[in-house]
């Protein structure tokens, strides 16, 4: 393990990428709830859902609703409001979105661009170069009210159309997103085909670039490999991650296959490993147990199913 | 990655370790099928079953006529035996396993030892230091014969009864395998509970006592981190792994927990990685799917569901 802070941060985004790609659609009630429990087990980040059409993604209907009731349950200040210090965001694709978004006083937006030119073209109907503008008047307009921007880069380490994406590429558009003013870029294995011999190439890259507090790994478990891949990270150096409760979400790519890296098989292994989290894994899997019920399939989190050793 | 061979050694386990744990009893015929098509997908060392009591263990039931009816068609030595390259091995639990082992002619038999005090009393009647007993007279035995012997030594990393085990037993229970005579002493996480620090701990104080090239890794993915284990074993010089077909297998302590670690899961990896292991994935994904319907449980590897990607 490469000398550096044991403290990793863990960045929430079952509610978000995890629930837009499940066939389930949760109410608002149920998952205000699971991110109730979520923050009393210890979650500080969770992206709470996204201001984007209930036609295209039903799933994240009535996000505002969500965000707004989770943050007057916050403001209410109460000594034991679960929510006293997460830090909420939500997903916004354009200005109309981020309108949405400022209505609830959510304190951080993301925005969702693409490293593959196929993938961007197919899932945002335009040209990264194209995407780029159009999130530069979001940015802008969010830091006018003060909010913070997580810049999601996808397809980072493969693409389903593209094939290989060419790191240099990855890097380029990572540090846009920086220059373009999101004060976190999280690189996204989006279809789970990372190894990590590519992960040390191109975080110590992208390291060199904009450095590791700027940066957030977003691993997929589509082919097993999303904890060598944290594994490869931390070696270098990276202390932030994307995680998904219980493994909450797919690949549309691979409709049979897991999505997300589930949140208790992280913070399994690094705490295991002698990091630290702020994470309660007991209470993060009986969290799990408690959401497996409401969905239509097993959730593919490991430490779950087999629990916690003695 | 630490410097080294990129060669690995792939141990296939699925036919003993991962039937032995799998409700389903596969015929003596759907055996013979299963090996020969890992060895069409170039698998080179194989492990075909148990000279163990069928009353205790009926999925390794027929293991003699098996391995003997392989050994039949590797030595008809027509140029096209899927088993011409083959090592074959069998696990035996005593001098009665390995009589009947040897009228088998195969070539390297496995004994099954423990580092967890309480687990052998509960898996084979005895204490560890019995076991070696017992153990010795089968090896001085099966060496007289010419064969060679493969040393499993399972919960190395923590014991569903004991909890943690310590270092410095395991490496002192390995060095004595080896000095007992086995040629290979497998390094088992028998109940997934390992995580990558400590297998750079155990797996760099079992180099220096025994030698990389004396050493296999037996990693279960029970709590999703058999890969990273294998990435760290990777890094400190370590090129030997036993997988299972399918991910084959289960863990008795966790029912509904996955076993072994998936062999077209690590070789995915490792290939990705650049490392070679003489294995053909998209064959290896194939036997894997005609396996499938012959479980009655979804097999856990990930490479099997979601394809291999452009």
């Amino acid at each position: 393990m490469a000398a550096g802070d044991s403290h990793v941060r863990i960045i929430e985004v079952g509610l978000r990428d995890g629930l837009q790609n499940e066939k389930t659609e949760l109410s608002i009630e149920v998952r205000h709830e699971l991110a109730r429990r979520l923050a009393l087990s210890g979650s500080r980040e969770i992206e709470l859902g996204a201001f984007v059409s209930p036609k295209w993604v039903p799933q994240m209907a009535g996000s505002s609703e969500l965000i707004s009731a989770v943050i007057e349950e916050r403001s209410e200040n109460k000594k034991d409001s679960a929510f006293k210090k997460v830090r909420l965001s939500a997903l916004v694709p354009n200005l109309h979105g981020l309108e949405g978004a400022l209505k609830t006083k959510v304190e951080r937006i993301a925005i969702f661009a693409s490293a593959s030119e196929t993938f961007s073209q197919k899932n945002i109907n335009c040209s990264i170069k194209e995407s780029f503008v159009r999130y530069k008047a979001v940015i802008d307009e969010a830091k006018k009210h003060g909010l913070t921007v997580r810049g999601y880069l996808s397809m980072c380490f493969g693409c389903p159309f593209e094939g290989k994406i060419s790191e240099a590429k990855v890097v380029k558009y990572a540090a846009k997103l920086k220059e373009m003013g999101c004060d976190e870029i999280s690189i996204g294995d989006t279809i789970g085909v990372a190894d990590p011999a590519q992960v040390t190439r191109l975080g110590k890259a992208l390291k060199k670039e904009i450095g590791a507090k700027n940066l957030a790994m977003h691993f997929h478990d589509t082919r097993g490999t999303a904890l060598a891949n944290i594994l490869a990270s931390l070696e270098i150096g990276l202390r932030s991650f994307d995680s998904s409760i219980g493994g909450l979400g797919g690949c549309p790519y691979a409709p049979a296959a897991t999505g997300n890296v589930a949140t208790e098989d992280v913070v399994y292994m690094l705490h295991r490993m002698g990091m630290k989290t702020g994470l309660d894994l007991q209470e993060l899997v009986e969290t799990s147990r408690w959401l497996q019920p409401k969905m239509n399939h097993e959730l593919p989190s490991k430490v779950k199913k087999a629990g916690l050793p003695i």
